[in-house]
């Protein structure tokens, strides 16, 4: 199968035009099919502000009402997609900004009140790998927002690595998918206190023992939890690097 | 040629829930292949207003500075278009949002500076008809904001009707278009006082009649003259009519 790297890049890197420009132009040069998937929290809480409307975040999820989700709208749909996009297109790279709503490719439902009520926040049901992979076929790279639908008429927000996930997952049975995941460190480090640390590959058992180990913690369980899911649902491999290593020859391998 | 029909609506009908939805009902049941273009002015402004941002007109046209233009990117590709997308998605119309950076279906340029500087306005050099009929053709409904880009990067702010206008055209080699322009009267009015006074029908020789006998004047004109150039360039017909009559039943029928 042909080879497709879905790329996930946090806020921080696409909200500042220097970052930015740095990541896409490391981008045009990622080799074959791609998509890219980004974030945006801090404009839409720093237009949020400007707007009146106060960010509350829990677990560092924000709580999305009516008035915050009309700010994610704007800021992940609008501006900082239409801003990416404007500039792949500059690179010649042919991108599509998406959100789950565009030609229905990513359905969600809001999520249910348990402890906390997160408001207009999705947790995805069904994302349309094929209609991604014609679209792919075709030369198209799709850029993706955090933003789904529920398919009654409302969008909901979403998180970023959540959609990189699905996205990857949907395409699996179409390419042979990399997921690469860009955070702030070089990789997951075996001393969170030593950049170099970085454990170049996890599997299945090796993730148990790490846990048990106390090596891997806090919130970087859920994101290996989650890149062990993607590999168990057909995705090649995962890998957990910085922005600045997006060709995945760094960081750490999850398969 | 399977026909296709390319609807324009302004910002005051989609920004206002109850219209919306009648709009968009209406819409759905329009028959075959279709498009539709959004404005967005009026939430653009007073979004702009709420952060501070002066939206200053001339003529009618915004004057887009590089804060009007993030305010216009935010609102007309993202607020504005994806709550179009998912509430036709909701109707089962497989919508797609698009600005003309987005595929790159439109491309323009900058609007050269003569007695005004509008700013980051772009005057569309061309439109990609057979990216567009590609995709109308496996049932997707493009819903496009009023937004282009440079090929170098930038947005542009364009004008809602010269995009209905461009995209009418590009399809005409593909399908058999009507353009339909939604605005505030039933039609073109002989008597500007008299709502029942639509003229039916305006030809070529007709236009050159009524503008010499002051029927049609200000800003109808260059709305005609666009509608006869479409015409020219190959659209079926053109329609200026008011947004209950979007299946182009009523109204001022151009050709």
């Amino acid at each position: 199968m042909e080879k497709l790297t879905v790329i996930k890049v946090g806020g921080k890197i696409v909200e500042d035009d220097a970052t930015l420009a740095q990541l896409l132009g490391d981008f045009a040069n990622v080799e074959g099919k791609k998509v890219l998937v980004h974030g945006g929290g801090r404009s839409a809480t720093k237009i949020a502000a400007q707007l009146g409307i106060e960010s509350q975040m829990v677990g560092g999820r924000r709580i999305t009402d009516i008035e915050t989700l009309k700010v994610v709208t704007m800021v992940y749909g609008g501006l900082v997609n239409k801003n990416i996009v404007a500039k792949l297109q500059a690179q010649g790279i042919n991108a599509l900004g998406l959100t789950g709503a565009d030609m229905n490719v990513m359905l969600s439902h809001k999520r249910p009140v348990k402890d906390v009520d997160y408001g207009f926040v999705g947790d995805v049901d069904k994302c349309d790998g094929l209609m991604l992979s014609k679209l792919i076929s075709e030369g198209i790279v799709p850029v993706m927002a955090p933003l789904t639908h529920d398919g009654q008429g409302n969008m909901l927000n979403t998180n970023a690595d959540t959609i990189a996930g699905e996205t990857a997952k949907a395409l699996a049975p179409y390419y042979d998918v990399t997921l690469i995941y860009c955070f702030e460190k070089a990789g997951v480090l075996a001393d969170e206190n030593d950049d170099e640390s970085v454990i170049p590959h996890i599997g299945e058992e090796d993730f148990k023992r790490l846990v048990e180990e106390g090596v891997i913690q806090g919130g970087m369980i859920p994101k290996i939890e989650n890149s062990l899911s993607a590999v168990r649902a057909g995705v090649r491999r995962v890998i957990i690097t910085k922005a600045d290593a997006i060709d995945g020859q760094r960081g750490t391998c999850i398969e």
